[in-house]
């Protein structure tokens, strides 16, 4: 008995099992500071935690239907309008649980085995993952930390041949908190138009954690018409990773296809976060300052500790609440304990074994020589967690 | 620019577009009663939607594990030991957005293009789409209303060969009604535990809407030992449908492909809806009698008014809130207003442009001959929709 060439195309999420084996570790009382998830540590706003106690109350607790509620998909219709420019009626919108599962429909509903998909890289580590799923083809386009971890349009213009089904990428970028320009986002859209069949997916789940220019979405410029999902959520930016809601704005076939393969899969996503996901989006996004301000000053912070260590490489990411380092000039040198460090995985299994500080290798998201902070902890965590990172720094040699 | 092979393998689940067909109509002013969705009418127990808020102030708005807290996999295998006598460890249960996804990952995690898997038919309509979205192959087989629904073992024997991957039913049935007795289910696992690599999902969603024998889990036979898949999940008997809360006991395994599975398409499922789950598994079963009650009353109103319409023929299903009248001595037949029927589709779309009586066609579940009417309504929508029924079925001759 064994398990299907399906299920043996994926690995476990290494996101998520880095989290897993964090709290594992912290299970068996080890003072460990996670530094490895993307969520943001702050707790709901209590006017959305109203809005889903009185849909409790007011018995939301039917199916709801496969492309979540009129109402949900109306005031998200909305939101594109009013924070984007971009245009997709309710019957272009579905809701999902969460918005990984928004992407997976869309790469199961369009990529055959054989198609190829461009990903910018460093990019989201479930975005390879869904596309080897569909039996697809990653083709991985590199940036590093000397130019921002941001493509150009000559890259990208390489990567496209006839197989190539989709490009992926997300601004603000998850893991590198990398935000494209109007002016880059311009370009590469240029490059995408002259690509008749090609899709795009803007994963701009992050627009709110955006600490430069105002956010700009691809969908926007005229000669993607029709080509552009665009996929949100409120996980986080609203800090409601747990109530699993996502949704996309896309071509109507697209979106279609979605529902059709949702509705075998899923159904419609819980009906309580639907309600609570119609108050967010009618959340004036001013009033999620107080996070962006703290993310702002994390970010500060970290990069300013990370700075002050040797052979370590960063960059300052403009959004999300990620920082990027390379550590690729530590590669063979030898910890205080005598440990080589060969690789970034090297480098994050000892900072974890040694000194209880979790991050995320970035050979997770096709750069091996980089990892993955998350400041979306408490001020005081990411204190300890610098002073013990910059430590196991010092001691290699 | 075209829709991937996987997705078209799939059609839309027509009990959901039933529902939304029934919907629009009624969108449209349309009296239509809606006979064709599979959810209880009940709200949520007022405890169950306590426990709920009390998770949204307790924030719990974080991303849970995977395959879920640890605290509801406790409270599962604490269940499936009391009402069930199965021994599922939590890290053997896996919880997910809904029963159908539990099948779903299931399915997707063992069985490979080619694959055989073999459906009691009628079969709930999603499994068939399961199977094929993973290549497989169903093999249906069937039982008709003159043996109450029910397979036995020698129609099992002859339709497992060594392409056989996978056995699929529910006890109590979706769409019948049949409920499996131990010495039914005995003999069907004798017959499964010759083939040492099949596996079973014992769909078990309807468990506690029963009103004869008490319910068996397959599982629970020694034969079948590691190879049976038990899901169930909150939303037949709890009435918490739109919680979309499902969970499964399997071998470890399968139970680890599935988490793996997940965890690149949705995540763990909705947090508040999990706490929610833990108070549904603490729950005493016997508070929940009144619904029972109601659906026994119901069912024997709706059994007792389709007896009495002429060439149509009944049993009288002992769980879940379905009856599944079989219509095949009306083909040939033609209605009041003159439209032929040839077939159950045709009687189930001609009651519904008539009567505004939305049933959906046996087609869908493997039988042709039939339809399936839920019961789940109020007694007053059931009395008119059985009035009207009752007026259309006369007027064929």
């Amino acid at each position: 008995m064994q398990s299907s060439e399906f299920i043996n195309r994926i690995s476990e999420s290494e996101t998520l099992a880095a989290a897993r084996i964090a709290r594992e570790l912290k299970a068996q009382g080890k003072d460990v500071i996670a530094l490895n998830i993307g969520e943001p540590d702050f707790n709901t706003p209590d006017s959305i935690k109203d809005a889903a106690k009185k849909a409790i109350d007011d018995n939301y607790s039917k199916y709801p239907p496969v492309n979540g509620y009129l109402a949900l998909r109306e005031a998200i219709s909305k939101k594109f309008k009013r924070d984007n420019n971009l245009s997709y009626s309710p019957d272009q919108i579905v809701v999902s649980t969460g918005a990984k599962h928004s992407i997976v429909n869309v790469v199961l509903s369009i990529v055959n085995p054989g198609d190829e998909v461009v990903l910018f890289s460093p990019f989201w580590v479930s975005y390879k993952a869904m596309v080897e799923l569909a039996g697809g083809t990653a083709v991985e386009v590199y940036a590093n930390v000397e130019n921002d971890y941001k493509i150009n349009a000559n890259q990208l213009a390489s990567a496209i041949n006839e197989k190539t089904k989709l490009v992926i990428f997300s601004s603000p970028c998850n893991p590198t908190g990398s935000v494209y320009t109007q002016e880059e986002l311009a370009q590469l859209a240029q490059v995408m138009a002259k690509h008749k069949d090609l899709i795009v997916i803007s994963d701009e789940i992050y627009e709110h954690i955006n600490f430069g220019d105002q956010h700009v979405s691809i969908g926007t410029f005229p000669v993607l018409k029709d080509r552009v999902v665009t996929v949100n959520g409120i996980s986080k930016s609203f800090a409601m990773t747990g109530y699993r809601i996502g949704y996309l704005g896309a071509p109507s076939w697209i979106a279609q296809a979605c529902s059709k393969l949702q509705g075998q899969f899923t159904s419609g996503a819980n009906g309580i976060a639907q309600m609570a996901a119609v108050a967010a989006m009618e959340m004036d996004p001013k009033e999620l300052a107080y996070m962006k301000d703290a993310f702002v000053r994390r970010r500060d912070f970290v990069i300013a500790e990370i700075q002050k260590m040797k052979n370590i490489k960063v960059n300052t990411p403009q959004g999300a609440f990620y920082v990027f380092p390379d550590v690729s000039e530590l590669f063979g040198k030898t910890t205080a304990s005598g440990k080589s460090i060969n690789s970034a995985n090297d480098f994050c299994d000892i900072l974890l074994e040694e000194q209880y500080v979790s991050v995320v290798t970035g050979a997770a998201f096709g750069a091996p020589n980089c990892f993955r902070i998350s400041y979306a902890c408490s001020d005081a965590e990411l204190k300890e967690a610098m002073q013990r990172m910059s430590k196991f720094v010092e001691g290699i040699s």
